[in-house]
């Protein structure tokens, strides 16, 4: 297939080669030139602009940071979709909200593009390894045709629903999960510090008990306070949260687990952890314990 | 080794046939006689108090519900710290407070008894199995002597510190562990249902994510309603959450999971679900938005 | 002095009463111009846009729903800015988010107009006794020239500060405060039910202890169920919570009590509540007891 | 009336003071006897023990910290329950869990003694100028006999059921109801400190609108960081808030502002703040916003 993909950050870059690997053609955008050029050849062509990478595709594949990131290149000055073929796909790969993705949707359908949500699980080592989880959504047909892309870039795909936004709330529950795992071994912690019982020991029996690597892998970080350099940023995390309370307010769902984690995100932002690992959530339990950080 | 077992619930007999099976000999106990004359044989006979469990015994190990029921077979009428002989061992291996504990430490110490704290994580099927995660706290020689019954019982033996207390609390904190992931998931499988997600999806991208059977099992059972028979009664992950917020009073940890997790067992109490199990936890996110329980 | 008026519900007619009978000349606009022409006489004209309300006046004071509300009669078509003198007033007194109030003030800056936000407390019958709490913010001199508009609106006037948007985030903390009154009051007054003491006999002692017509006036209205007609509609204080959580989220200020209600408003509106008096969010804490709601 | 009075810290002297003023014989007894002997009188005389207190009265009054030093000086050696005549009452005036109030009922039912509750509002210079709110609850014919007892010690006297404990219960949802004040305010005037708006203008207008005085005072506390020494200590507060949780418990009703309390309690605790005034809360939401105490 003749794919578009915009977006070569750490993720991207990964699921980039994967496609190149499964034998696809690549017209390669990122706002720094340098990212797409690294991956470049035969099958892979940089280009200038979203709409030079949309131009003649059968599907553009985009991976961002945001809603502002994937609405400018995807509606903005050059961007893909003034290009983009009637009855072509954008697939959107990024974490975004809901409310966001329905206008991909309602705009994508009134230029006659067709939109597909296909937000994935999964860090960096992951995409590199072909082992993301893939959650699409979108209308059956053009499912079938975003399958061998899926299949490209991830271990496992799942069906979310027929509206794309579907496949992004999941995404958003996902985090939240993640998110809630982190704020209750943060609680955890404080308390065993506080009983003096040493977090390793805690952590080994949890890692036990769960027998999940995101478990082990979290934990790790946290008791041995390995925040920076961050692995998925306090700020993005806190993003995703604040995206799944305006998922839950669009659905009257109240979510009092997601509300605690939001205020320890502030209170963390507040003291300067924007940039920390989102592990370090865990810094604000040990603060309102009374705890020294380290 | 001569050992004292009181206390043959469906916990208690897999881990009394464990120590049989290592070939130890034991004294039962149980309030309700059958329960234990079902484990009697060569090495095994049934006695009618917690007394004479005690008697001559090289350690007594408990196995019950509460502090409650630990308080009475420990110092009660015909208890068994009154056989208990000096300088030998009560190995309880019960989920109760840190501040009951503490008490029973003390109590022990002043007639030259030992206190050994050993809870334990894993359900029945764990316990016949001889797999549970086994958490010792206590003296460093007494732990030492120890071992052999915690190898006996459990697949993977930790140890949380010096003061009996100590395992306790880490017990407590692994329950809320637990305890925080039904709420997580209650709170996403609402969100789900409210965007149209069926939950079984969610589950599966979950039980992926984590790659944890905790999570598999426990998202199961929310997906499917099977709350009925409980695997672990909602009144006692209640009691387990209480006894964990006062932990956290003693330390002055504060917990705020924990504190929704207590309204929500609330709710759910006042909603009649005592006696279901407390993956029905579920049922208050489901009501409080607006979704019907099936 | 030559006043724009726009928008004339509830509020607005009362606050536009008081300013005629303080003497001054209003030109009036609202959607609906039924509302507008009730107050039309020898110093008071109704006209058809926003922009001609504006036009030639020494001031336009605005009274109105939200954000959308006064972006659109503002910067809309034949909306105020269009035609506001250069150095003349924007006065706006609806409760907005403080993020649109600093739009608001570059906007009519960029445009040589100048911004002054002075929100109110009060109910309708409050306003239309000239019994207003009015709260200014923005530039000083501008302020001066403001006093008399609002003199002739409330009974006492505050000043937030320089900025505009600091009089919304005043008024968005007061709105907080009555909610987080009536969620104390909820809470209270299912455990009273519980406890077998009459509601009644409760407000009683708390009108009494609190000394504050609030108190009695809310308390009353939750203990006789008298929700319907609302006096300021449930969706309407979900909304002010959301802002102040908005405002919170922008200075990095946790607010858990804001974030409760937010819970409780969403549990509130899956159950129906949404044009209800704000006062019912006590059916949530009902519910949540397992009370029936009457 | 012939009574006894036992405890004369800052609230018991006021009510002491103004028993004698109404013309009843009072027998004092405080374990710090100097405190009973600034009272001794041609009307009142000081005794050794709680039950010479309770020897030949028509009724014996407590006014102690907790339910310790009732449950001390009702039932210890010396107590007041050994020499109570049949028939006779002992009215509880302290704050004390609704546990212990059942607890009190019962035994000194079984003793042919009758327990009414009749907690009160107010501080230390309420009680010396007999503005006390009183609460009763008990028998009705054992309320009658407390009237006249109640009338010289407050202002206003309210009814809450036949069980004392329900007088109880009463009490701490209203002390419930002044924490939550307090929160509201903490965090309210942490939004204002980040907004730059004085906190002494949010006062104001606070001060207006709720026309409380309790509004005015405690902000004013805060306003001017008096925390120290305290009118009502931290520690006081934090347990009158775990035992409005306690009740709630025992009546299965959720209460998420009051755990919010806890768990603000449990911070400002670990901080260090026990012997602060309670008004001291709004330290922690101002740590949590990460700004400066002061």
């Amino acid at each position: 297939m003749k794919i578009g993909f915009v977006g070569l950050g750490r993720m991207g870059t990964g699921m980039a080669r994967n496609l190149l690997a499964a034998g696809h053609n690549l017209s390669l955008y990122n706002r720094t030139r340098e990212k797409a050029e690294a991956l470049a050849g035969d099958a892979a062509h940089v280009v200038n602009t979203p709409a030079e990478a949309a131009r003649d595709a059968e599907a553009v594949v985009t991976m961002l940071a945001d809603d502002q990131a994937v609405s400018a290149v995807t509606f903005g000055p050059d961007g893909l979709s003034s290009t983009l073929a009637k009855g072509t796909l954008h697939i959107s790969c990024s974490t975004i909200s809901t409310d966001f993705s329905r206008q991909l949707t309602e705009r994508h359908r009134a230029s006659g593009q067709i939109h597909v949500a296909a937000p994935v699980f999964g860090r960096p080592e992951a995409a590199a390894a072909k082992k993301l989880l893939v959650i699409l959504a979108g209308a059956p047909d053009a499912l079938e045709r975003v399958r061998p892309i899926a299949d490209a870039i991830g271990r496992q795909t799942f069906v979310a629903g027929h509206e794309p936004w579907q496949a992004n709330a999941l995404k958003l529950a996902g985090n939240f999960m993640i998110a809630s795992m982190l704020e209750a071994f943060s609680e955890a912690f404080a308390l065993m510090r506080k009983s003096g019982v040493p977090e390793q020991q805690f952590l080994d029996v949890m890692s036990e008990l769960f027998g999940s690597p995101i478990y082990k892998n979290y934990g790790s970080l946290i008791v041995d306070r390995r925040f920076d350099p961050a692995g998925f940023a306090l700020q993005l995390g806190f993003k995703d949260v604040r995206l799944a309370l305006e998922a839950a307010r669009e659905t009257a769902t109240p979510m009092p687990f997601a509300s605690i984690l939001r205020d320890h995100f502030l209170n963390a932002v507040a003291h300067g952890q924007h940039d920390l690992d989102w592990s370090s959530l865990a810094l604000v339990s040990a603060r309102n314990a009374g705890l020294p950080e380290h």
